[in-house]
């Protein structure tokens, strides 16, 4: 069974919130494992907006340590143990994240009734978390940050007329999936006796602040959905691109290099008010471009 | 000229959020000075939503150093910086203050454009800030807390009539009565000349997180509003005692003892959903409670 992928956005903001738009942070679901991508203020009462339990986040990945898009981790976990949390938080970061955050989640008077593990991950590398595969990228920001990549593993498809043909029934073929081999009727089968080809693992991407950089469009090559930081339009690139940021025409440049199934939009400045703007801008270099929303979801189609 | 006192309601929850009410944090205007009562994550958000700028923030009071009633003040300093502030800000808290502040204002890579002067009060004492005076109580809550009294000054009523039959053009009496005397057509007025008695300065009480205590009605005494902590009701005042804090029954006894002119609920606990019920049990013991609500404002009438 192919999984369910969800994204949904929970702030789209960036440096600071307006009225109407947030701090970043995302949830990615992938069935059950329900991944937080960034934390800035605020994201709590998001999600308590959402159709997800913040009680569930299983992983948090932190782009970089920019006040915006961590600092409503405090909050997050102390709501965590005060609703008896017990099972463990992993929280992934780029260099500096140990440090960082072992002091930020000691601020003022509280105890954590559960195991928060924080990991500081390197940049150019893969970690298997089982259900996916995580790889990083260095970005070009003023600190150390990171790009992320989550991708879904490679699928044997199963050929139900093989299956057939051999009369193993199809309650047993998840399983023949999964092991690779099954006894049934006395007989040994293995997954090729079944195999119609494989079914490539689906791959979303997001940055987090950078500078656009040729090399990200290799890091999100073929990806289902790349979400790509688009401080403002092009109007002010010099600007944006001095303080570590990229336009909206610089981040579809990179999704269209990158041949990416969707791109979305993301962290807007909160003096841009025309989002329309970032979007025809976009869409006039590739068209799969669309503006994220605060608490919009998107499921990932799987690939066919 | 009697000043303007604005409250204006932030944040009413307490604990963590729920998708309709925040963390804790009050705006209290005393004519341009922009004070702020506890601030909660989310706080830079509601402001952004109200009539106020957080940039013209003069002071702010952090009635004690768990996470709900302070973790908002790391984005809001980080977004005074962002938009240029040069002006220093101000935080009062209570013992423990400039360590916890001082580390917590330190998370992640930023630098701040301005000055954040961090003071420590101790309890029962009275503070001279100008425009008011603001005194302390110790709270009765598992961590060191205060509750706040901002009283402003008694002032002179001016006798018009006085003021005429001595020909003071009317354009003088305010510098009269900010100076006491004053020298005019070759005279020196005092303000005894024109005093018309005295117009007792307003109290307005925000008490933070306590269990009841009897002295704060002493403390709140005459108080044209006290904003007390309401966690629940009364049916579950067992555990809220327990854990520090009081029934919208408890509170209402206390504004009744202490004569205070208007009550308003606050610091709602999440896991409350009907507050008609804090506010109808309040009313039975004392008739001018109100609940609090996000965003709301409330001007304290002159006193005649």
């Amino acid at each position: 069974m192919a999984s369910n992928i969800r994204i949904t956005f929970f702030g789209t903001g960036g440096s600071w919130p307006t009225p109407g738009r947030g701090m970043p942070s995302i949830g990615l679901q992938i069935d059950e494992v329900f991944n937080l991508l960034d934390c800035g203020e605020g994201t709590q009462k998001q999600i308590m907006k959402s159709k997800l339990s913040f009680m569930r986040i299983r992983n948090v990945f932190i782009t970089h340590f920019h006040g915006d898009h961590f600092l409503g981790l405090l909050g997050l976990v102390q709501s965590m143990s005060f609703n008896g949390r017990e099972e463990p938080l992993d929280i992934y970061g780029p260099a500096g994240a140990i440090g960082i955050l072992s002091n930020a989640l000691n601020v003022g008077y509280y105890t954590l009734g559960f195991q928060v593990r924080i990991h500081e991950l390197r940049a150019g590398e893969a970690y298997d978390l089982g259900k996916f595969v995580v790889r990083t990228h260095r970005n070009d920001h003023p600190v150390p940050a990171l790009a992320y990549s989550f991708e879904e593993k490679d699928m044997v498809r199963i050929d139900r007329e093989k299956a057939e043909k051999l009369r193993i029934p199809s309650r047993l073929l998840e399983r023949l999936r999964e092991q690779g081999s099954i006894e049934y009727g006395g007989k040994v089968y293995t997954i090729e006796d079944v195999k119609g080809g494989i079914r490539k693992g689906r791959k979303v991407v997001y940055t987090g602040d950078t500078r656009p950089m040729a090399d990200m469009a290799e890091f999100a090559r073929d990806a289902d959905v790349l979400i790509h930081e688009t401080t403002t339009d092009s109007s002010l690139e010099p600007k944006v691109n001095e303080y570590g940021h990229s336009s909206s025409r610089q981040a579809a440049e990179i999704a269209r290099d990158a041949g990416v199934r969707r791109f979305f939009l993301f962290h807007y400045s909160p003096r841009v008010s025309d989002l329309g703007a970032l979007e025809s801008e976009a869409r006039g270099i590739f068209p799969e471009s669309y503006l994220s929303r605060e608490l919009m979801e998107y499921d990932v189609p799987v690939r066919r």
